[in-house]
């Protein structure tokens, strides 16, 4: 087969691989991923052969990665931006900025209405697919170099809390902006609200980090 | 046909019931909604027919709710109980404890491990079975309770910013407790540490409802 004619091949491979993840994550965000078939998502996508999502990616896991692979590199580098930009490092809210502002900022750069943060808040709560977004060493770098900026000025809260803190964090952040991108999709809310709703989760976010922690008596263990 | 056998026959459909009901929570919690289907459910179940969910329940969704409508009564006399004895109502802290604990608290005393924590976790992130926690209207109730004695206290936050952190809350509850439910299942934690989860909750959730607003500018569309 001459090059040229391999290379046209590859692209259309290429093309039905992101028909398939956009069709897949459209389904998953209005439908659900336990309500979706793979069926569905080859037929969505202009699919003649309803095995194409097999053909293409193998398991359901494998799509779910490939689709969360290409969202999640982009959505890191806003982050190692602000990263580099923080002025004051004794300023716990621009450490918290840098936890949340990356994922509405990203969100509201997508064609709207996005699907992403409705298809990955999915993925934190199921206990399988769950691995796919814990797997992406992307997603956990700059949680941990937030985490070790905030350390210092969070003293008063032992380390085991802050840790739990961050994890409630990437809760309230992934949850809060699925239902954001809901609210726009149905038109409740104008495209531009994702800067208001950076605000409320960075004072929310903030709010939680800075509390006071109650100690646990040592009679009941931890 | 006779009386009794009609009644041992209803005993027997509920057994049944019951037994479909306890074997889907389990694979839910293990292996994600997405992941399960009515077939493995009715087989854990010990149903030589495999369409005993579909005969017993109709849809996954009906499922669903029978296993929610399960457990959420439970909870909510928890909470109406604590909401009785508050003290002193100028006290924030009360109101949140009255949001959290019960929760904690009703998972606390089910059999160890639970799996309601994390079956209920992904219903709240899926679009279509969500309904099945939000039409509950004994799921509303209290927390609508527990909004209006905050209000006077946090008069310095706007309403719909209270009302948004309420729902933050109900986020926080819910996937901390799934993933607490999931250390004492891997033998991670010991069953008495959902006290201290539900500590690290109320810290944390009156730490977001006491945190100031930052006004969003009128030239950005809230």
């Amino acid at each position: 087969m001459p090059a040229e004619q391999v290379a046209r091949g590859g692209a259309r491979s290429l093309e039905t691989r992101h028909a398939i993840m956009a069709a897949a994550e459209r389904l998953y965000a209005e439908q659900g991923i336990a309500g979706v078939s793979n069926r569905q998502i080859s037929e969505a996508a202009g699919q003649g052969n309803v095995a194409a999502v097999g053909y293409h990616f193998g398991s359901k896991v494998d799509l779910v990665r490939a689709i969360t692979a290409h969202h999640s590199a982009a959505a890191e580098l806003i982050r190692q931006d602000m990263l580099d930009r923080i002025a004051d490092p004794e300023d716990v809210r621009a450490w918290v900025e840098c936890l949340v502002r990356p994922v509405p900022e990203y969100l509201a750069g997508l064609d709207s209405p996005s699907w992403y943060a409705r298809f990955s808040s999915q993925l934190m709560t199921d206990p399988v697919l769950r691995a796919v977004l814990t797997d992406d060493a992307l997603n956990r770098r700059p949680l941990a170099a937030v985490l070790r900026g905030l350390g210092p000025l969070l003293g008063h809260v032992p380390a085991e809390v802050r840790r739990a803190r961050a994890q409630m964090a990437t809760h309230l952040i992934g949850h809060t902006c699925a239902e954001h991108e809901e609210r726009v999709a149905r038109g409740e809310a104008p495209p531009a609200s994702w800067r208001a709703t950076a605000t409320l989760l960075t004072d929310a976010v903030s709010g939680m980090f800075a509390a006071p922690s109650t100690p646990t008596p040592k009679e009941c263990p931890a």
